[in-house]
C-alpha cells in the first residue's frame, strides 16, 4: 500500500493511492491528526489498531501532494558514506583532506540528523541560501520508516521493526558540512529533505533490494543498488536501536550512493533553475526545481 | 521567573515557582498543554500572548518536578568544544589521536544533536548501558532555550531571542561518540540528558557571564564562567539561524568546560552508584543519580 499525505481544496487528508496510480483512497482520522500525514497511520498499525475506514476517491491529480511525513516526530536519521563508490568518491573530493571524517570505508556506521522541519514534499522548491552558501549538493536515499519501535532490536529481528520505505534528498551545503565538523547544522537548512512522493509499506517493496536512480536536469547522476550499502538496514536498525529507543514513525535516510555533485572536478553543484529527480523503483518518482 | 514543569497528586501542571522556592503558583493552561511543560508558556509569550493567570500556591515539595521541556519540539541543538581548556583536555586525551575532530580549538561552532526523548527530570537515573558501553561522561552546561524566533538572526538581536536558560547534563557514551564519527548517537541514548530543574526567563538572569560547577560524588570536577565560551551565545545563534529557522522552544545546549571525565588519566567514567551534581548561579541545582 501507498500512503499518501495531501491536500484536498486546501485542507490537509491522508489516503491510500490505488494500485493504477490515478486516485487516493482519503482514510477517516480524525481531524486534528491530518496535518500529521502518515504519522497517524503508521502508530496506529504499529499498535495494533486496525486500518481507518476509507471514503470516496479523489482523483489523484486533482489533490496537491504533501511529505508523506510533513514533519518527522523527531530529527531525521541519516547515515553517511553507506555505499563503497561513494565512500570513495567523497574520500577524493578533498572533503576529507583532514580526515576528520574518517578517511574511505567506515568501519562503524556514522549517524547525524537532519531537523523535521526542513522536509518538502514533491514538487515544492530547494532553496539555495545565497548568502551563506552556494555548495548545495543532492544525495538520493532510499529511506526507511520505522513501525513499531523498540530498543535493543536484533539484526534478525530488524525487517519485523520497518514500516516501509520512500525517497529522501539529503540536500547538503558541503562548505558548512566540512567547516562546523559535525554535519547537522549543512544538513539541515530550510527545505533541504524533499521527501515522497508517498510511504510505500514493506509488504510491497523489498528496500533491502531495489533500484535508485538520480537525474539532475534530465543528466543520470546516481544510479545503484540498495543491495550495495556497506551497512545494510538491519545493521542500521540494530546500531540505532542499541541505546536509544525507536520510535513508530522514525526516519533512517539509509546513505547515497556515488555521483554526487561534490564527487566531480570541478565539482557540480545545485543552481537555481535546476530540477533533481530521484526515483526509486517500487516507489515511484521525487522530484523537486532548486531556486 | 523559574517555570517549573511538575506531576501534582500524578498529574502534568506547570507552574511558576516562588522566589523563596518553597511553592509553586500553577498556571491554567489547557490540560491537554500540560504534559508538554514550559513549551506551551515560551511559545504563547513569544507570539505576544499574555501569561495565562494563575491557581493557588502548591508547596514545591509536595510535587515531583519533571525537566522543564520534558519532550522538547525537536532534537537539542549542542556545542562541541566550546569552552578553551575543554577543548585542550578533549584533545590530550587522545581522542582526538586521529584528528577526526578537527584539532584543539575549533575555528567555527561544532553542532551536534541529542533526541528528545533522552531527556530526563532532575533525580531521574541516568543509566549506564553496559551491555554496549561503560565509557560513560558527564558534561555539565547552560542551555538556552529558544523565545521568539526567526532566521538570519544577527548577533546584535540574538539576545532578544533568547527565552532564558536551565541546565542540561550533556551525558556522552565515548567509545560511540568516537567510533561513529558524527557524535548524535553516542550522546543520544535514552536517559542522556538530565535537564532542569527548571527554566529561568532571561529577565532575570544574565546567562553570558554566569558561573557553572559540577560535581561527581561531592567531588568538584567543573567550575567554570559561561563568560568564558569560544563562541558566545550571540555567535551560536547567528550561526544556527543561518540556514536554519529557529522555533520557540528549541533548546541550545552551550557546551562543557574542563573536567570532564575523559580528561583524567585514566579516565573517571560515571558508574552506577555516583552522583551527578550541576549548580549554576541563577538557576539552581540539576541533581542525577547513576545506575
Amino acid at each position: 500500500m501507498k500512503i499518501a499525505a495531501y491536500l484536498d481544496r486546501g485542507r490537509p487528508a491522508v489516503g491510500i493511492v490505488s494500485s493504477d496510480l490515478q486516485s487516493v483512497l482519503p482514510l477517516e482520522l480524525p481531524e486534528l491528526e491530518r496535518p500529521r500525514g502518515a504519522l497517524p497511520v503508521v502508530e496506529l498499525l504499529a499498535s495494533g489498531t486496525p486500518m481507518p475506514a476509507t471514503g470516496a476517491p479523489v482523483a489523484l491529480d486533482a489533490v496537491q501532494l504533501l511529505a508523506p511525513l510533513p514533519r518527522p516526530r523527531r530529527n531525521l536519521f541519516c547515515v553517511g558514506k553507506n555505499y563503497h563508490a561513494h565512500a570513495k568518491e567523497f574520500a577524493g573530493s578533498g572533503f576529507d583532506s583532514s580526515a576528520k571524517s574518517g578517511g574511505d570505508i567506515p568501519a562503524a556506521p556514522i549517524i547525524f540528523t537532519k531537523v523535521p522541519e526542513c522536509v518538502i514534499a514533491n514538487g515544492e522548491s530547494i532553496v539555495v541560501p545565497a548568502e551563506v552558501s552556494t555548495a548545495i549538493d543532492y544525495e538520493a536515499e532510499l529511506a526507511v520508516v520505522i513501525g513499531r519501535g523498540g530498543r535493543r532490536i536484533r539484526k534478525q529481528d530488524a525487517m519485523d521493526h520497518v514500516f516501509g520505505y520512500t525517497i529522501v534528498n539529503d540536500v547538503t551545503a558541503r562548505d558548512w558540512q566540512s567547516r562546523h565538523q559535525q554535519w547537522d547544522m549543512g544538513k539541515s537548512f530550510d527545505t533541504f529533505c524533499p521527501m515522497g512522493p508517498w510511504l510505500v509499506s514493506a509488504d510491497e517493496l523489498d528496500g533491502t533490494r531495489t533500484q535508485l536512480r538520480c537525474w539532475v536536469n534530465g543528466e543520470l547522476r546516481q544510479d545503484a543498488a540498495t543491495s550495495d550499502l556497506i551497512f545494510d538496514i538491519p545493521t542500521l536498525i540494530e546500531t540505532l536501536s542499541a541505546g536509544i529507543t525507536l520510535f513508530a514513525g522514525d526516519v533512517i535516510a539509509t546513505g547515497t550512493p556515488v555521483g554526487v555533485g561534490i564527487g566531480f572536478k570541478p565539482p557540480k553543484y545545485l543552481q537555481p533553475g535546476d530540477v533533481v529527480r530521484i526515483e526509486i523503483d517500487g516507489i515511484g518518482v521525487l522530484e523537486n526545481p532548486v531556486r
